[in-house]
């Protein structure tokens, strides 16, 4: 018989840590904490398997389930003392979800399950409080009808306001017991009201909707949502934890709190966390109450006045601060943990690994290993290179003008500005139409996810640092400043008031997601300092991985924050951006209206000096490591000038008139440029461009020569399709190169090599290789010719597209590894087998994406090259890459 | 020791027809001639493999060569019973080139070398004629000189005219034994003028001379210019055939002439030829005079005055015609042979497979197919599809008005009209700029070659049907009117003279190559006759292939048009259209304009039933075969107008102001429309648009099916990438099936498959195959993707890449089969391994192109489409793919 159930309490546990693929995070760690002797309320946990096999047969459970539940239900009993639906000692439990990863967007927990109209004056009987017991009663009403019964809460939330205005009462505090029976009572009316059956009052029939709702949560939109954004399948499932409850809530010695065992802002390692006294879970994390620090130290520095957990029970705290050093040097890593303090005994409700800013995870990770928690390659698998991206973009300039608005909790660290949303869908909406957004909330719930993905930060009104808002921003790396109470939001009116200023929506602000603060218009910004901790992942990331790590970069500025950033070489100078500057674009347009080769040749002359110093710089700035120069790609019709002015101004340069320059444009308009005149096409057609452009690289690499720098220029030739094309460019490049090596009496070494970025360069790869000492991938081009796709015209559909789930990742941003991966792999494959030993790089937008680094350590690339701010990022990704690759091939 | 020469004469050979390849094709029929018993003056042959020597030994002849042509040289002295070199009896020689291939462009034949100051005293005694002697002495050193030695001709020509003019003679005729003597001394001054050194008076000098510039033509440029045309490897090279000479030249009982066994032009089987009295072998090809019939009938028909072969040499006409039948029963195919009489004794100097227009070549073949003389497969393999073309398109309207300017020889048929040109750079010049031209020309030389290829028809006012440019111009299929002599054309000014009447460049003439007429503008045309011969090969073609041929079409007239020329089917029914109509356009523009899916659902509910009817008419004409539609593929920006009036009526039309078109206009501008939102991204987007066309294509089908015809469409999802794509359209059109099904009652069998267009679907044609049903290979999309090269933008370029020989073919015309036939291939494999029996088929301009069309059979392809009027090439490429097949399967 399947075993369904697992349980766990009072000192021992049937699963393990190990098993959460089958009892979920929350599972599996409550059977760790309580095999470890942590104080967990005993409970048990119905498997993810159980899910699978509950939408595998029509949502049904196997027939088995029921005597299973039934049996570790009693354990629980025994344990607690108290028996479900007892009337005089009743057993309340707790149904929460629990799926392999952590899941925000299921809230679907159900508290106090097991009172009914007679359990309640059992509860209140036994804990000699009837207020307490009647708005337990009333929670869970609320909570169950609306969670599992579908009735929304605003219907109960407004019974409360109306008895509280009828009463006169402006706090829930100044209700009651009466009160709270009065409301239970129209709760109950209000739930038969709207779905024509009483509220259930059998304990079993409570259980069991509890358990269905939770399965059914996981097929929920949000829930799907949450998966598509991180790549969760469904058929991993969730598991039900059924729990023995506690409560926070019977008085002043009880209290609540979540925290964690570093600070996940920061990374710090010092205690944080929050707590409320009297209250029960859900009132620390939906908002509603501004919490309390659990530390004097914390409290102290934030200038709060509310007093500390450590003050108000400093021996629960010791117990607490006890459990936290237990558990993080159990699990290696920074947990986030639960607890109730019930009547000053401490339970511990729940513990994972806690989610953390980026900065945190960078702080905690290199930490741990220093102190000999971890060690280097766990450090370094511990980092999201995605979200390192926080610490590599500019901050807040400290000396820039504030003109601050208000002042709210740094809930995640980092700076954004962007005009002000109030609404999830608008934030989608214009950040769809390439507005920069800022999400602006009274407080943030699941529902807006997708506005919160899409928005440069997030501000909420209500709320603490570990609120809805605070814990999501800070997993999707997004700054947010949280419980700004000094606004005030108009949702009807679209704008906010800060005093008497008002902000509209449209209108931009800027976000301290370090400080806390919120400030009109846009702020300047200053770069990231590299050092520290940064520097010592570094460290460890550059001693794991196998691949190195290149910049794109042409202009002196960009090569040296590269270099700065720690790229290896230049994999891609791409040397059209070099004759947009004014003073040469004259030059190029000449070139292009003259009708003779000589008259090109003029004009190219002209550009020579600029194109040799380019390298001259380069060369200097990269001095010691290779520099890949890609010779002109663009269709020549890019450089010519719009405005009848500048179209003047050409023809005045050139010695034409202005219809020459006019029929010239005319001449070169291109239906697909993209597929058009450009790339080698040019160098075949007009020699004496490339021929320029060959000269000016030898010239400046023999300048350096004499200066004793090393220099091995790497000539790249775009766009080939066939090995006759490189054939003929890597002679007219030999020849230039004798000539410059015959007159300057002296030769550099250098290597002449491909762009791989058409599919059918891909297949002839073998014969290209014959000539290409190197290849780099264009990823970018291959993209758009392999899947027909035009980066600049696919946006209108490319959204539906991802959304019906035919591209999960837009293929410009992270490789489309089954079809352009493909070529990758059936190219570098036929290169090898013609040059064992020829360099492969790739140079698109990919290779500073993670997952595409991953496929290019599979395929055995030698480099992949990347924006220069996304270098670090890459060389981390690539370290991850080696670390999987290794994990992979040892199991 | 390797065997270099091959003898030949006096009855027997040392080679034999089969040694083309060693041999050349003159040396192996010359071997093969003599060892039949045809009287051919007696010689001896270098082989094909010297050349390859000599060019792989830097230009040198291996050490055995000199005593194997001395010794074969004495064999030919004993035959003749004269001696080389002899002062009193001379052995004179020609020396010939002769490559495996005819090869047009190579004419570097001397005649008469032996010859010096000396032996042309031994020969004008033998032959009793001090004229004839001189003559030939004089017409040997001109040849010698341009072809040899590299004294251009005109040099000689400049003396002789010197002379004539001197003595005020105006014809050659005129001159005397003295005249020539003189000359002979003014050729000799020029010479050592030119060469700073005498005229080789010693033979075996002139011998080695002639034998050098033979291979060395192998290498000139037009050779190579040929050979890139006609894909003959540069490693072929050729052979030198050195001969006895024999004089057509020594009296009025000579003669010299070229003969083909059947008609060359209409392929009637009559002897047909042409002949001078007392004149040498280039006198006839040359067009220096006007050459007299070889049959009297042939006379006759012709109204010629000069008198026929037949009539003037009786006998020597009988034993030419018993040699021409000897000949072609022996190489069962059309020969074309040249003859010398000397002192009434016939000689054949050589023969080989004649050329022919596509007209004689249909003739021919299925009248020795009838004879008995070939076989069906072979007379399928003997026409070439690409000139079978010629046969398929219009011809002159008889009952047109023709403007005849004057009238030549029908040197090649078929009908032109086109812009004059009076030079072949001309011709391609304008060619180039996508102008029809006439290459009008006094006469044409090998120079031409390249003018002619790029002119629809050709003009010369001098020479015969044997002339350059008719031999040329019936190769090279285009149509010819050779020998106009009453047009006058003057080059300086760029026009001809007919009568008063002028022509100038540019002006439009129109030749029919039929009759020989010349008319003045563009001649209506009319429709092929497609029975009688080509009837009776077409049977033949079918019996033979096994590939499908199905056509392109849309419009019932091209439906019809195809299934007359045999189409099997419609291969690509391109919906996109049927909706430019103007009745329809507005509602295709009301449709794009549509905000909302309710307005686009409006406007394509107008066009329903259109489209219905559209694919009523279709199935009708195309009963009981399939017919494949391919659903919305192009942009919609396609289909809006660009002028204010027309944007006011689709406002008008849709309800919305001119601004919202304007906008729409706007936002739909792509800028790469071939890799932009088209295709089946229409159908993901807008899923209303393919609902539409799959409910007309199967309303359409039942209301045939009602009929009792039967119908089974084949729906075809464009631009296809992914399988979830094919999927989800394959869901739609489902649904559609199901809901019309059900709507009428009756349901109709019915396919969805998908255009293999794009790289990443080549590739994917794995679990692509898993939904579709059939792949229609796109070969133009394909080309554009996997080259990254639009159709539209590459002609600027592409022209150079040929020349440079990057591509050797416009890879549009004829499939890449390196590049996009590895993408086919792959396709191809994958999808079978997913669904074996899956139909494949292609559906691009190559579909049509007999090259591509044999590796479609390589692939295993079950159909081709193409064009309506390239269906019968098709269907002659495809049969001729499965006896290649079948060749290479046995071999």
């Amino acid at each position: 018989m399947t075993k369904w159930v697992y349980s766990f309490g009072g000192g021992s546990a049937e699963g393990r840590a190990e098993m959460k693929n089958l009892l979920g995070g929350k599972g599996a760690n409550l059977a760790e904490m309580a095999n470890l002797g942590i104080p967990v309320p005993p409970g048990f946990t119905i498997t993810t398997e159980l899910c699978t096999y509950y939408y595998a047969n029509g949502q049904s459970y196997p027939a088995e389930l029921k005597g299973q539940v039934a049996e570790a239900l009693v354990a629980v009993e025994t344990i607690m003392g108290a028996k479900f639906g007892d009337v005089v000692n009743p057993l309340l439990v707790s149904v929460r979800s629990g799926a392999r990863a952590s899941m925000p967007g299921m809230m679907d927990t159900v508290l106090n399950l097991g009172l009914n109209d007679a359990t309640v004056e059992g509860l209140a009987k036994r804990s000699n409080d009837d207020r307490f017991a009647y708005d337990s009663y009333r929670r869970f009403i609320q909570m169950y009808s609306d969670v599992v019964l579908g009735v929304d809460h605003h219907h109960f939330e407004e019974l409360l306001e109306a008895l509280k205005e009828d009463a006169g009462y402006s706090l829930d505090t100044e209700l009651k017991a009466a009160d709270w029976r009065k409301l239970v009572g129209a709760y109950k009316a209000k739930v038969e009201e709207q779905l024509g059956r009483p509220f259930p009052q059998d304990p079993q029939d409570q259980l069991w909707g509890a358990i269905g709702a939770v399965f059914g949560s996981w097929m929920n939109q949000r829930a799907i949502t949450y998966r598509r954004l991180h790549e969760i399948p469904a058929d991993w499932g969730t598991a039900v934890n059924v729990q023995a409850m506690v409560f926070g809530n019977m008085g002043n010695d009880c209290a609540t709190g979540v925290c964690f065992t570093r600070d996940p802002s920061t990374g710090r390692n010092m205690f944080y966390g929050e707590y409320l006294v009297n209250a029960q879970g859900e009132d620390v994390v939906a908002g509603i109450r501004t919490p309390q620090y659990l530390t004097k130290a914390a409290r102290e520095e934030a200038h709060a006045e509310l007093p500390s957990m450590e003050e108000v029970m400093p021996a629960v705290f010791a117990e607490l601060d006890a459990v936290r050093h237990t558990l993080e040097k159990h699990y290696t890593d920074m947990q986030d943990m639960e607890f109730t303090v019930q009547q000053s005994k401490l339970w511990m409700l729940q513990t994972r690994t806690g989610k953390r800013t980026a900065e945190a995870a960078l702080k905690i990770a290199v930490d741990m290993c220093r102190e000999g928690l971890i060690g280097k390659e766990k450090a370094v698998q511990r980092i999201d290179p995605g979200a390192l991206d926080q610490l590599l973009h500019p901050t807040l300039d400290p000396k820039a003008k504030r003109d601050v608005l208000g002042r709210g909790l740094p809930a995640s660290p980092g700076a954004a500005s962007g005009k002000v949303v109030f609404s999830a869908d608008d934030a989608e909406v214009w950040a769809q139409k390439g507005e920069k957004v800022i999400l602006v909330r009274i407080e943030t719930s699941p529902e807006d996810i997708g506005g919160m993905h899409v928005a440069q930060g997030i501000l909420t009104t209500r709320g603490g640092m570990t609120s809805h808002a605070a814990v999501v921003a800070r997993g999707m790396g997004r700054p947010c400043v949280a419980g700004c109470g000094e606004l005030r939001v108009d949702y009807a009116a679209k704008r906010f008031k800060a005093g008497d200023r008002i902000v509209n929506e449209g209108d931009v602000i800027t976000l301290d997601g370090s400080t806390g603060e919120v400030m009109s218009g846009a702020v300047p910004t200053i770069q990231p300092a590299l050092t520290g901790d940064f520097a010592a992942l570094m460290v460890w990331v550059d001693e794991i991985r196998t691949m190195k790590v290149r910049a794109n970069a042409e202009t002196p500025l960009d090569a040296a924050t590269a270099r700065k950033f720690g790229a290896e070489g230049i994999g891609l100078c791409r040397t059209e951006h070099m004759f947009f500057d004014p003073k040469r674009i004259i030059a190029m347009r000449e070139m292009i209206v003259a009708s003779e080769e000589s008259g090109r040749r003029t004009a190219l002359a002209k550009l020579l000096p600029f194109q040799r110093q380019d390298f001259v710089d380069l060369f200097e700035i990269m001095e010691g490591l290779p520099v890949t120069i890609r010779l002109l790609d663009p269709p020549l019709h890019e450089f010519l000038p719009n405005s009848e002015d500048e179209m003047n101004e050409v023809a005045r340069a050139a010695g034409v008139d202005l219809a020459t320059v006019k029929g010239r444009t005319a001449q070169l308009h291109e239906s697909n440029p993209m597929l058009g005149h450009r790339g080698c096409r040019l160098g075949i057609t007009y020699p004496e461009i490339y021929e320029m452009q060959a000269q000016a690289i030898f010239e400046a690499a023999i300048l350096l020569a004499d200066k004793g720098q090393t220099v091995v220029p790497e000539i790249m030739v775009p766009l080939v399709g066939t090995k006759k094309e490189l054939d003929l460019m890597k002679a007219s490049i030999d020849k230039v190169a004798q000539r410059v090596f015959a007159e300057k009496g002296k030769s550099v070494p250098y290597h002449v090599g491909t762009m791989i970025e058409l599919p059918r360069a891909a297949l002839r790869a073998g014969d290209i290789a014959a000539t290409a000492e190197f290849f780099s991938f264009g990823t970018n081009d291959l993209t758009q010719t392999t899947l027909g796709m035009s980066r600049d015209d696919s946006a209108p559909f490319l959204e539906v597209y991802r959304q019906k789930g035919i591209y999960e990742h837009d293929p410009f941003a992270s490789l489309d590894q089954e079809g352009v991966g493909e070529m990758i792999q059936l190219a570098a494959e036929r290169g090898r087998k013609t040059r064992p030993g020829i360099k492969l790089g790739i140079c698109g937008e990919h290779g500073g994406d993670p997952a595409s680094i991953a496929f290019c350590q599979t395929v055995g690339l030698d480099y992949v090259s990347c924006s220069p701010y996304r270098v670090p990022i890459a060389r981390l990704a690539a370290a991850q890459a080696a670390l999987g690759v290794k994990a992979s091939s040892t199991a």
